[in-house]
């Protein structure tokens, strides 16, 4: 019998210094040897980016038994990358990315370094969680995702995950007595509708802000992500690497080969 | 009847600079107007990455008539949201990204930065396709690629493109009369085993470059795009934004919920 406990893998994209990080380590810790690797700095946005042009570093910055904390100067994917091929002595059992300061619901999925990191994971058949709440704020409160990632991680402990299968977990921003469970969703179906705001230097020349809300293009759809969490529901979105359209192929051979 | 001409927006993730650019500028201008908004310098490997931290400039480095060129100093992703916002006067009827300098089949799809300015394209419902070579070289040979990548861009323009579903097309490192035809595809199932190089520095601290090479997890599979690209055929896989695991919901609402 394997007595050997679980090797949790821990990262982020807000950065080592994160209070959504210390949250997360504290929700993981008992349940195996936690080793943490995540970018020295922010790298909100970063989505599934790696460093070919520059070199990465890495620096040991914490440990104590099962808790080792390291940071990386790249970004969430590189990360777990050299996590598992220069810090790790074997492949971890779970990967946990988060908990991070924003909502990664609907289509902010494809532009977040915490699933980037998640889906990393899966990559390399490791089952693997992203978590965030709908709070920018470096101070949010990180009760009620803590509360519900344990619940989450405890049932992934459990019964695994599917093959590339990573879960996109996101938390409504209401007190912990008012949520209403969890549901398991599908990725709403919209996109961010930017507004750039144009700026001038004080040599005249324009500099633009990136700014945007999402706009929802299914806010009826009760199955969706953001349903939920404007319906205080935790919302857990089952996400896959394969990104083949596998409906449409039947067609395109007709008309290109 | 609108006869005007269609608006195609075109990017890259090798830069504004890069060959592979100015070949496909070369097969989509005698289509339409063409405006071209690419990053300033190589953003290789920047997946859907977006700048938040940071503010964004324009160039507009060429104009004539039907063509118009600008630098962005941001990603792939960037360069489409602007163009969008700050340059266009209508949202464009087609995004074309590439032709890429090496590879994006596979689990690169994930990490490549002209794929995610085409993924971009999808987000806003524009017919977009990704195109890539598998050749890294700046000076790499896109004979091949421009006769391809205009039948692949003749049928959009007849046919379209689903809802929420871009083309990743990739070409294989051959001469043009090897080409066996085009294939659709499915996203080969992969990882890259990552290999970190560790380098000293001059005062003895450690540093890491990324290497690797892909190792594909279902070399026997006919539908696969790396099965296509060994094969001498052109690999079109029909990729989708949507990235719910939708088979794994019954499942894991009787887990969670």
């Amino acid at each position: 019998m394997n007595t050997e406990k679980p090797l949790i893998l821990v990262s982020n994209d807000d950065g080592v210094h994160a209070k959504g990080l210390a949250a997360l380590i504290e929700v993981v810790k008992p349940y195996g040897k936690v080793v943490v690797v995540a970018p020295e700095k922010g790298e909100s946005g970063m989505s599934h980016a790696i460093t070919i042009k520059n070199y990465l570093r890495i620096t040991k910055l914490h440990s104590e038994e099962n808790l080792e904390i390291y940071s990386c100067t790249g970004t969430p994917a590189d990360s777990i990358k050299i996590a598992l091929n220069q810090i790790l002595d074997k492949k971890p059992d779970y990967i946990v990315s988060g908990i991070n300061h924003g909502s990664n619901s609907s289509i902010s999925v494809l532009y977040s370094g915490t699933l980037g990191a998640a889906m990393e994971g899966s990559f390399y058949g490791i089952p693997s969680i992203g978590f965030s709440i709908l709070d920018h704020d470096k101070d949010a409160d990180f009760e009620l995702a803590k509360k519900y990632s344990k619940i989450i991680f405890e049932d992934v402990l459990k019964n695994g995950l599917p093959d590339s299968i990573c879960l996109n977990v996101n938390f409504p921003l209401i007190d912990t007595n008012d949520v209403k469970g969890i549901k398991i969703c599908t990725q709403t179906k919209g996109y961010w509708s930017e507004k750039f705001e144009k700026r001038t230097d004080p040599n005249g020349g324009n500099y633009y802000w990136l700014t945007g809300r999402l706009h929802n293009l299914e806010p009826n759809n009760k199955e969706s992500d953001e349903w939920a969490l404007a319906n205080n529901l935790v919302a857990v979105v089952p996400i896959k690497i394969d990104l083949t359209a596998h409906e449409t192929i039947g067609n395109l051979k007709k008309r290109l080969t």
